[in-house]
């Protein structure tokens, strides 16, 4: 097959060939920490990633994607990825090959080895961030993933992950983000302290999402919804200082500003000194027979309630 | 190990025995059909299990846990459980047993066998539901547990999967429930014409969760916030009519009244006759780069938005 014009390069056919191996290699961490590497498997990251690397590049960067890996069978029933494809090089292989190459048991045919990209916190909160997620030691795959897309559709401008948090380049994390690690910016191995202090210089309200916290996420939203729809009566109850009308007292932050969420390990939640570090603990109310809420829902509900309030 | 001053049964060594592939085949569609069995694997899930066992022979039902099977060592670590295992049969097992009756890779040691519980809709909506779930061919395990947690944490009354939807009881499935499962009445197999019906019948909204919905999330979590916290301006609203004051028309459905969500497949979303049956298509706003919404995150936002207003 001469893909889209292309001349047409030898179909790659040896499971165990050096190359492919080389691709195969990116599922460990070591490989992905020396060659600066990781692997998008299927067709929705690929697609993603090959978006992301058109983008950049006509904003004069360097691009994410490095070469694409495909079946015949797979470009022939997705033309567009070839098309998409058409600035990066990008070779023909057997199922087996791309089996060989992924960790998905079904890739669907198509492998994207990609940069991984050194976002500066400083950068972008220069740049004027608003909304912030920042990850403190998240280890599951499943559950980055999920506050990666979360933060991706409420707008966030970056995702921080600090040092103990999971890799989010591991094959499992990158499938969960669902195309969403393509579509903003994100800090790996970031310093926990030094995240807040940069946060704080940048006049960024920290907060950490904690089961037990003192300030309630329903009471923010409300004192927001009121100041952003009735603005008379929430001048009233400013003035009042917290007088009968419940509700509106001014209390707190207000989800309006500039602000980073802090979500925690799955098991044991922010640490005392990351909870301490933070302006305040809000508490997204729980209202059924479930303990607690799982990270990734907590996380949804306090990046949808931030992105609501500054109407992004 | 005498378990909890009980007399001690011998311990089960053998993982080919009969009674441990009858758990292990529980992993199967026809063996749950036939035994109306299913199985909950590893502390979390039998913790709820147990819990739940216990609340419903309180309540003088027949409880849900069947028979627990664990080792020695998970019981040392976490001797709350044989403590909440106190009224259903309880056997030790070698961790090579426990292994061939789950299907995680690991289940920390501790499997149950419990019952289906048949919930009945039309019991549920007479009891006085006023928030539901409804899963329509939502196929991924991974995506009906998060919805399935999400419906817990926002307090609502039951989830009802369609026919088409995944098998709620296989293992993956339960796992990713993590314990809410046992916590709200489920109801499976349901045909979807019926359950509109009976919803409607109970005078109870039905809102179909929908990418391209014509009702914006957000106006209605405006107006619903208004008329909460500001019912003066929301009278005047209603008498004005939809005049220039932006966000506090009485429009179309109140969050607050007893409603249904509809959510739909991951590939497809929710196909054109379902979407006609509901009587609004609300879309949750995507601020970011998102293409759409996972599902599991949009009925995160849609089930808390109504509970929220529901004041539940």
């Amino acid at each position: 097959m001469n893909i889209a014009g292309r001349p047409s390069a030898p179909l790659m056919s040896n499971p165990r060939a050096d190359r492919v191996r080389d691709v195969a290699k990116l599922a460990g961490r070591p490989a992905r920490l020396k060659t600066g590497r990781f692997v998008a498997e299927g067709p929705q990251a690929v697609r993603e990633a090959l978006l992301s690397h058109r983008a950049d590049m006509q904003d004069g960067g360097t691009g994410v994607v490095l070469e694409v890996f495909a079946t015949e069978t797979c470009l022939e029933r997705l033309p567009e990825l070839a098309e998409l494809a058409s600035d990066v090089p990008l070779r023909l292989a057997t199922d087996e090959v791309i089996g060989a190459m992924a960790t998905t048991i079904s890739p669907q045919g198509i492998v994207a080895v990609c940069r991984i990209t050194d976002f500066s916190l400083e950068d972008v909160l220069a740049s004027g961030a608003r909304l912030v997620a920042v990850l403190c030691e998240v280890r599951d795959p499943g559950n980055a993933g999920t506050i990666l897309r979360a933060a991706d559709s409420a707008g966030a401008d970056a995702v921080v992950l600090t040092t103990s948090s999971v890799d989010i380049h591991n094959p499992k994390a990158v499938r969960s983000t669902a195309g969403s690690l393509f579509h903003l910016p994100v800090i790996t191995g970031a310093d926990f302290d030094a995240v807040v202090s940069a946060l704080h210089a940048h006049g960024i309200t920290v907060l950490a999402a904690d089961g037990y916290g003192n300030v309630d996420l329903d009471r923010l939203q409300d004192e927001s919804a009121v100041r952003r729809l009735a603005p008379a009566l929430s001048e009233e109850a400013d003035d009042a200082a917290g007088a009968d009308a419940p509700g509106l007292e001014p209390s707190q932050p207000r989800l309006e500003n500039p602000s980073a969420w802090l979500f925690g390990n799955e098991a044991q939640g922010l640490a005392d000194a990351q909870l301490a570090a933070a302006d305040y603990r809000v508490a997204v109310p729980v209202y059924g027979r479930a303990e607690s809420l799982n990270v990734g829902t907590a996380a949804t509900v306090c990046l949808y309630a931030s992105a609501r309030a500054q109407n992004r």
